[in-house]
């Protein structure tokens, strides 16, 4: 019976561990839960990371002291995560996906939740080192990956408006040029969206010059908050120069043939 | 030796599963992975459906014959739900939230994926009867929701806009009538988003009359696609009567004092 009940245990903290992404849960907590002594439940704890260290599941960290406890971070072997991204370029390639303007169709793969949580995983776990308090993202097309590196980092979404809404509240507006259309436009942050000193990392689905993105820094930089990084699922090749310094994406749009119907796109391999 | 294996392979099988709710696993994919005969895996399968039982954290279901397989529902019991949204509704009843209009600040609770994820879970699990293809919403609040939603039954979200875009290709547009301000609007949806004969749960964060969401069922009916259902987050008691003919919410917005700063909400108890 100990031992089924131990299997039993195991199961389920896993389950809690893998389900939250990122939350630190004190040993206490889970010792009460699961009415163990301490020394059991890190045996338990040590189960779970060799489970999923076995299979290149995530990782299982542990963090000493009073406000101490255990936390999951999804992790996937480079190897695994350029292989799915290599996939996802392929799918991207269809000429069916190529749209007027040499723009490319993705809102299936940005709305299909496996996948825009793996990507999530993957900008997460490229992005660690950044320590973000929380992923902003300008209406519309971003939010699901946005979320989906939201819940991987376990930090909160915040996104920017093209216009401030009566729902929201207060607002911060500025305005910007698209590096694109070269269009002035507006974009607008709720001003309970981010408390000072916040460190914001961007995240959005396309960057072409990157004007929006540039945009969002400015917002963020308004409200007093510090932008850590910006993340891409699609970067294009051309411009070379963005208006941004620094970037990072997944996939790079080397080109679109419109006429042709031909596009290239490639993972970037870090 | 064997124990310690089983425990790790226990684990993975856990993850595997909890991580991709409403995905059917085949066995043979498993017993490949792990390097078990079929008997062996059903008794970790075993192992992981009676651990997350003994903890109410989900339901593992097996799916009979050459296509069948294995699956994660996840599962809340109801009593652990209604203290969810019990507190919840204590959360959005915070005076700082009254908007002008009686509209209230919901932004950081639909923005923090941990929340807006066991959202989803709620909403699937009460509406697992209706078996939609696609969860389908309008931009912009709605869509971590919506994505939520669909992630708990593993189905894609489709997105209609309030105007067509030419990242998205040819779509479909309504005109409908707002059922608060009685304003003429448009609503568009890519053409490519929805099969037709697809079966669709429309998710949005809020509904007064019903305008919007009719709008949603007029956009749906125009591609050819079947609505199975209507849910929101909060909808507002008043008016009792709706333009759309059925719904569910999780909350009810009872009342909204504006001038002394007093919402009542309430979750809806099913």
């Amino acid at each position: 019976m100990a031992r089924v009940k131990r299997l039993e245990r195991v199961v389920a903290l896993t389950k809690e561990l893998v389900d939250n992404p990122g939350e630190l849960f004190s040993f206490g907590l889970f010792c009460e839960k699961f009415s163990v002594a301490k020394s059991t439940l890190s045996e338990d704890v040590q189960a779970v990371r060799n489970g999923l260290a076995a299979y290149d599941l995530g990782v299982i960290e542990t963090v000493a002291g009073v406000s101490g406890g255990v936390r999951f971070i999804p992790y996937n072997t480079d190897e695994s995560n350029v292989n799915f991204l290599r996939d996802l370029s392929h799918k991207l390639q269809d000429p069916q996906r190529i749209l007027p303007g040499g723009m490319i169709y993705m809102n299936d793969i940005l709305f299909t939740p496996r996948t825009t949580m793996r990507l999530g995983e993957i900008i997460m776990q490229r992005s660690l080192d950044l320590h973000p308090d929380f992923v902003m993202t300008v209406e519309t097309k971003g939010i699901p990956l946005a979320l989906s590196v939201a819940r991987a980092f376990n930090i909160p979404m915040v996104m920017a408006r093209k216009e401030a809404r009566i729902t929201e509240g207060p607002a911060v507006s500025i305005s910007y040029l698209s590096g694109s259309t070269k269009k002035i436009q507006s974009m607008s942050l709720p001003k309970k969206a981010l408390p000072n000193g916040a460190k914001v990392l961007i995240v959005d689905d396309f960057m072409r010059a990157g004007g929006t993105a540039r945009g969002m820094e400015e917002l963020a930089h308004e409200v007093g908050a510090i932008v850590v990084g910006n993340y891409f699922l699609v970067a294009t090749k051309e411009p070379v120069k963005k208006i941004i310094k620094e970037y990072a994406s997944l996939l790079v749009l080397e080109s679109v043939d419109g006429e042709k119907k031909i596009s290239k796109i490639n993972p970037e391999i870090i």
